[in-house]
């Protein structure tokens, strides 16, 4: 079984969104709100090629808006302010979904877990350490994206079989369409608030065929299902 | 056989120097350039607890030092060529080594080879498949540090025997040392110009054995001695 990270089996959103407000603050003397957040996330995703995911990326990408927003304006101080606020994130203590530690417990008992998370190596290493989860999974996977070729390659490379296997995770985009896509099976869990660039058009899922829960306590019996099949 | 990349198979630190060059160059209004050199290594340090090793944690600590040493004066503009320093960096052309190409398509006749390398996963994703080398190695390990937990871990998920195999690279502190205390072989090839914080003291090597070499051209000579031992 596969198991995505952030947002499924801790929170990370809620991280990001306080995040941008406290940026939204910093530099509403200088533009509207709705403004700020645009250009953030516009800055986020044409950064996205260079930096790819994280907390790193997202600093540099709020550094870049920041110098830009205010025409060359900002302060040092400022910009002090923003690179305090990613040690601030990157240190935050990593708070468990409920309910995880249990069932994950309970699910290593029947099957090998795999951790696929997305982003920053360092960082990601770093969560998994203080979420406390390392030693419930098998093998972890840190990847830059999580596309088909990506869910194959990991794969096979830990010997499992993606039809006869499942991925539990959050984002429509990453955990779950490409597994799909790729032959698996899946359990979509949402998080509420996702953030924009995850999503994915409601046309995209069309003929596929995946299971949703509300928390991961419902995993172990949906699975159970999905076996009996 | 293990190799490393920076400095190993491509140029990297060369990339590291010039934006130095540059960034003390912007600063020099404010500072000398060897005060600036001094802090902004000091920061690169202290804030690898943070943000690990690779060109977005250089960046950032960039900014860091130049908003620490301009006391807040540092102008947003003078922050956006530190930003895009770092985006030049982070698409440089990936130069290898002289003979790096010939030897590597050598070696792995003879060896599965795995490339081990430091870093920040995307930047090192996209530093392998620039350099073209990508499909010379059987596996690609990118780690967040070279220490003797890691290379023993990477070797036990790879089926590779240390103390059969040959780790080849320009570190002593990441590539060399490590890997001997892991009981495994090393052939050192010195780079010229490595990271301070790269070296060891003399005093650390007491009583391990490798091999130096001065080009990768020497290595599968070295390693027929090594097997032949």
């Amino acid at each position: 079984m596969l198991f995505d990270g952030d947002d499924t089996l801790w929170h990370n959103e809620p991280l990001f969104a306080e995040m941008t407000s406290r940026f939204r603050e910093l530099l509403s003397p200088y533009h509207s709100r709705t403004w700020i957040d645009e250009r953030l996330f516009e800055t986020e995703v044409r950064n996205l090629r260079y930096y790819g995911y994280g907390i790193k990326s997202y600093v540099l990408s709020m550094i870049e808006t920041a110098t830009e927003l205010t025409e060359g304006r900002i302060t040092g101080t400022e910009i002090r302010e923003i690179l305090e606020f990613g040690k601030e994130m990157l240190q935050a203590p990593v708070r468990l979904l409920d309910h995880v530690e249990d069932t994950v417990a309970q699910l290593r008992e029947a099957f090998p877990l795999v951790l696929v998370t997305k982003g920053d190596l360092f960082d990601q290493e770093s969560k998994i350490a203080r979420s406390g989860l390392g030693d419930m999974f098998a093998a972890v996977e840190i990847v830059t994206d999580k596309d088909v070729p990506t869910y194959q390659a990991l794969a096979s490379r830990n010997g499992i079989n993606l039809s006869r296997s499942v991925m539990v995770g959050d984002s429509l985009r990453s955990d779950i369409l490409p597994v799909l896509q790729a032959g698996g099976n899946a359990i979509h869990i949402p998080y509420g608030t996702a953030w924009q660039h995850e999503s994915v058009p409601d046309s995209a899922l069309i003929g596929y065929e995946y299971l949703t829960a509300e928390s991961i306590r419902e995993v172990p019996e949906l699975v159970d299902g999905l076996v009996a099949k």
